[in-house]
């Protein structure tokens, strides 16, 4: 766990901050949401053990990340200041050390309230506080539900090659990867909340 | 690829019918979405390898995935009657017979303007169009966002076991399994248009 001077240290980063606004979703919600993404105790063990193999990673991570949506325009326009057409490199250069802290998060916060809360404060992040936090005003105010949702995949397949040089065996690497993908997949479900119409969430 | 006439026995099984609207997403927005998912031409070519192995064994996945949802009440929830309180029998045995279907298509189908419209068709069914089909009337009139982006991780998770049982060396199950799952992303995203809000898909 980072201590509380490691977290003030990255900007915009307000997990656990009482300005947060509640999770419109309940833990009940939650628990029956891990069950349809077959998250069970046992991937809590293997997603602490993925931080401990992701934790000297995460810049490469990121790369591949970055790399990623920086070869797509259609991506990168997301972080792309439309007034002048070229992306904002203040903006990327915050995202991006959130998103480090993401993954660890990922692995390492127990979830509960407070995580749920900073799910929700992520969603809004990408809809209607999107560019907010970071004063990023000249990008598009939106990412689509449409690309949310696609990114369980890349986010997944992607940080499989890091999980398996941490050492461990293969059927280890495998659990950890498994767990990873549970993890993702719930939180883009998660995420999806501010983009549901009324009573389809 | 299977006979027009033997796609009229299934019932409700409407692939290709002039009576489907057409899909809200174009075919250029689905190039952009298949890169965000990293499909290629070489998935293409595993999904129909996958269509292949997977071909005699859609009833034990079926065994799988309904044995899942069977065994969760909130999930389960989606095919029960809620006047009586039970599974609507039909119901379940109607969708699973285009489920079956459903596995096929993804590996075999091209993913062209037909395909695309069949995919709003599907996005319909768990929306606006849900129980209509199947005059399933009973039964909740939505399955939630949030369940239909969930379902990523166990109808691919519980896929891998099939791929494997076809004898194909280990590296393409492994690229079988990949192609399958951006398949499923791909799909979820595209069936998450009638969800959201004007101007977030």
């Amino acid at each position: 766990m980072m201590s509380a001077e490691q977290q003030r240290s990255i900007p915009g980063y307000d997990y656990g901050s009482d300005e947060l606004a509640a999770s419109p979703v309940t833990l009940e919600d939650l628990e029956l949401l891990k069950q349809a993404v077959l998250f069970t105790g046992e991937d809590e063990r293997y997603l602490r053990m993925a931080g401990d193999v992701l934790e000297s990673r995460t810049e490469q991570v990121l790369d591949v990340w970055y790399g990623f949506v920086g070869g797509h325009p259609h991506l990168l326009h997301y972080f792309t200041d439309t007034t002048t057409g070229e992306p904002d490199a203040e903006y990327l250069a915050r995202v991006r050390e959130r998103f480090a802290q993401w993954i660890l998060d990922t692995c390492r916060r127990p979830y509960d309230q407070a995580w749920l809360d900073y799910q929700h404060e992520i969603a809004l992040r990408h809809t209607d506080k999107k560019n907010r936090t970071d004063g990023a005003l000249g990008t598009p105010p939106l990412v689509p539900l449409r690309y949310l949702i696609a990114f369980v995949h890349p986010l997944t397949a992607t940080i499989r090659p890091f999980l398996a040089e941490g050492g461990h065996p293969a059927d280890e690497v495998e659990k950890m990867h498994g767990a990873w993908f549970k993890a993702v997949t719930l939180q883009a479900a998660l995420w999806s909340h501010p983009y549901a119409r009324e009573g389809r969430f």
